[in-house]
């Protein structure tokens, strides 16, 4: 585990607009157009907010090539079901989970193993997020006609 | 996904015994020892929630095969982490994550995931468990020598 | 406490199915209509999480004899108005709470009651959601004019 | 639902004193030794948090006529077990629970119950909070031997 | 620190009313017309919730002068953030900080502050809160234009 | 509100080192060694999430100039009471407000100001936090004799 190579971040003298640049690459790539919105919406208000969503969260953490990215929303997926009241999130990280490659299948049965640890209520928020979703995306039923 | 296919819980007339023990060999194979313990010391107080833990979380939950072993630990390893207050559970999981074939890296690098979602707090306090965990098994340092 | 008694679930072998249509039974008579429109909602994307709320949460948890109906809605009360962003459960259990005998007067009176442990904000979110749930039943002014 | 009657609190004028000696006997009748306890060790660090817990929160919501001392303890539960972290206070609410009426049976079912809507660690973390208890009080094993 | 002297709450004897009228003078102060819609709105459903809002939160801990006002506020925007699923709070407590003196810059970097301890999905929902909040009062973009 | 001020954090290219080394300046300024211990003891177990601590929390977060270090931790004070099982964090930042110049009172009062918005559980916490930090720093009765 060698965070000296050159793949990963901050090895040599960076810019704050270098890391801003590798962050939204990163961000473009695994949440899409939902993800870039989120930021462009905090234009106004708190652009810091944005930079740090961009340059720290994408650009530092998630361009790690320690885990991999459908690994990383397994875990945001869990994360997110059992803070509850993050229903926007869920949007995006559903969304990102498709792109990063985990089934519809495999979303949903994140979401009904979340009941195990954090009860039925939050997973059954979270799975009308995912019912949203994969609605939006026509993807239900899951499981196919 | 066919759960009605003989491979999944329950199709024909099960007894509460034949869930148990269902559930026991999972919970036996994921948890392992300390799985177990959880579910002996909770035998003068609350039979009935060991037999839920045994025949609900495990026999019907954990034993579907819609996710896989380690991909149910990157779930529960966010839970635990953002539910907060849950070391005792954490302990369990981090060994049920080596257990299931999560590498000390992977698990490290989705706690530190985690501060991105849940904040520092609750990433350093899982950080620790894991520090924890990893030391009663011989593990530390991550990375090694 | 005797859980192998006739009444109790799950003593002789049982069927999925037979589990599902002991918990729809309960579940009716509880949740009411609300809790079945939760169950149909789930269909095209989670049939699975449905049938675990209705086989597992209703057919098995609730429908045990050591609880009282309306005594099991006082414990939900407290925890979906702790758990923070459970509006809609509150809604389906301020309905169940009627349901099984607690009066308006004493569903507000456990959401007061609940400032003194989860602060004012959480008890105003599920004094609010009491107050939708009441509207809609002819129930306000609570006291009577 | 008439608060201006002789019986509650604060219709007439009232001095800090009255309405600390009013919540300490009610705190006293509830939690026993315990609450007392926690108001004691304020002392030194905040005695006005203690003030508030007995005056405002025995004082004034506790000793209201309308829900009864079993059914706040229920709720009370409820709303400790979901908010996690609170084992502390949970020791001195299972306590009052069985001070207040409520058998070790109904205590133990409202935990499993609890399972349903917080999840299976924090319905966990709070049965083996009421094993200490019931092991201090000589009541194990639940249900007899 | 004397809570004795004559600007400390309930030294000599109150009524009731007494207590409301110091309430409500301090809430009108502070949280303005938002938190006297809030108490309002509470009148058919549970008026009792109400005068605690008004007597205890702000007649007794508000009006306390241990802490200043605008000291308050960022406890309390702290708090609001971390517990989740509080956006009508944030909104009556965005539009008290602006009350009582905390900048529109200040407050943008309380939420981004938060970060770091809540994680990105509380700082962003808290955030999103205070640029309707700022919107309604003209202060957008925060920094000018 | 200029970011790229000579003061700022990042306006020019800046190695890791570099970073690391602001932030280990600011968070020795402000938690002390209590800080510090907490970066060595993740020195085998997740040096990165130490490296993120103190180079994005303290490096770029702390070290903004539009929040006043004071304020920063009656924020933090806030959000470590609601999240809850954050004990070691509110040991550290309870420390932390007495080296920015809190008061002992200021903090006691923000704590008791909590209860409000997180309830009483949630309050005594911390406040027992308090309790153990002051009598290590010799500052208990709070108040004085």
């Amino acid at each position: 585990m060698d965070h000296d190579s050159p793949t990963a971040a901050g090895t040599s003298a960076e810019t704050r607009e270098e890391r801003f640049a590798r962050g939204m690459e990163v961000l473009s790539r695994i949440d899409g157009e939902s993800g870039r919105k989120v930021v462009d919406s905090l234009a106004d208000i708190s652009p810091e907010l944005g930079n740090q969503v961009v340059s720290w969260a994408f650009g530092e953490i998630y361009q790690r090539p320690d885990l991999a990215p459908r690994d990383r929303q397994l875990v945001t997926l869990g994360m997110l079901t059992a803070l509850g009241g993050c229903e926007p999130q869920l949007d995006v990280h559903i969304n990102a989970s498709l792109n990063v490659g985990l089934t519809p299948e495999e979303i949903v049965e994140a979401l009904l193993h979340s009941a195990v640890y954090c009860g039925m209520p939050k997973a059954l928020n979270a799975t009308f997020v995912a019912k949203k979703v994969f609605g939006e995306r026509g993807l239900l039923p899951v499981g196919g006609a």
